[in-house]
Order: structure tokens, then sequence, then C-alpha cells
């Protein structure tokens, strides 16, 4: 069973995750073959080991991760790798995978853009 | 004239700008006569009231800002107010709005959960 996890990067506030839960219900909803769990780098739970932990209980072979980030520095170059790599070898039998992040989408990108366009 | 202001959060990695600049240059392309301007809140040039000072000398008497984040936490319910805020001040004659945070958008919500079936 394949199955996807929304990775963000976390935040004091708690309100600050209700855009990840609606993607998730958004998930659920048109992809309901398909698990989804969030996972978030920091300040929120699950943590990405968390989240696939929870994924491989269900009984997942396979996972990829979707960073939730707009912009590609240090957190997904450096801090993200080294999460991969730890759960790389936690769970040695999983196939684990990773997309670009969703702010190196051309659609997403264009979806900002109408976005600010309607506004004004 | 009316002019756009993309507000996102700043990085130390300066390729995290990339999206970004992708994001400007697409607005450009599509919206040649709302001129636009990036600005972040840290770590990255302009600051907001730089590039509002910047429309301004070009002769924008309105300015929409474009909050560039997914979730509504502490940057955008308590940074974010008192930098508009100074904005306002410093420019009496300028009429400033602000859109909701992007993430916010049903549109862009669901074209991070088409990337993310893409992926699959």
């Amino acid at each position: 069973m394949k199955s996807i996890v929304l990775f963000g990067h976390g935040a004091r506030d708690a309100r600050w995750r209700e855009p990840f839960d609606r993607l998730a219900a958004l998930w659920k909803a048109q992809h309901p073959n398909t698990p989804v769990t969030l996972a978030f780098l920091e300040m929120m739970q699950p943590s990405l080991e968390e989240a696939i932990a929870s994924q491989v209980f269900a009984g997942a072979n396979e996972v990829v991760i979707v960073p939730i980030f707009f912009g590609q520095g240090g957190h997904l170059r450096n801090d993200f790798p080294v999460l991969l790599n730890a759960c790389r070898e936690k769970f040695p039998g999983l196939t684990l995978s990773t997309t670009p992040a969703v702010g190196e989408d051309d659609a997403v990108l264009q979806a900002i853009v109408d976005f600010s366009a309607r506004a004004l």
C-alpha cells in the first residue's frame, strides 16, 4: 500500500496548521485509496518519523513525502535529508521517496498569481 | 496607479527565493499594467516598508499586499499588522490593503493536491 505525507514547517500558533488540515481533508476526499498523514519539521506533531511509523503500522510499504514549502532553503536542503536518512535507516523495507517542494510547481505558482489577480 | 507586493518570510539561503522570483516574473508577464515588488519579513531584502516606498516613488497610490504564506501564525497575526501600521503612518496618502494568506485559497490548496497526486 502506498501512502503520502504532507510535510510542513510547523509553528507555535496552532491556527497556523489550518491550511494543512484542509489540504489533508481535500486529499482524503479526492484520493481515498491513498492514506495521507501530516508531518512537521518543528513545533508541531507528528514528526516526519512519527508520521511514517504510523503509516508503516497501518500497512504502507511505499511512502511519498511532499514538502509543503515555497522555497528550498536550509530546511529542505540540510535538515530534511538528515530526517529522511534517519527514516530510511529505521524503516529499511519501506520505499521512501520525495517530491520537490510545492513552490517549485508551475501550477501552484499560477494559482497564487490568479489568487493575487482576483484580489486587485 | 495600483501596484502589488508579494510578501514572503525570507531565509538565509539565497536559493530559497527562487519561487518568489518566478512568481514575480509570472505576474509581470500576465499583468504588465500592475507593477509587482517582492518583500520579505526577515533575512532578505527589501523589507515591506522598502518595497512600498519604491512603489510610491514609482507613482503608486494604491498597494495591495499578498502574504505568500501557507498558515496564519504569529508572523501574520502579530508581526505583519505592526509592519502594516508603520507603513500606513509613513505613507498616509497611500491606500494600503492586504489579502488573506495564499494558503487560505481553495484553488492554491487544490493545485497542491493535484501536484501531490501527479507525484504518486
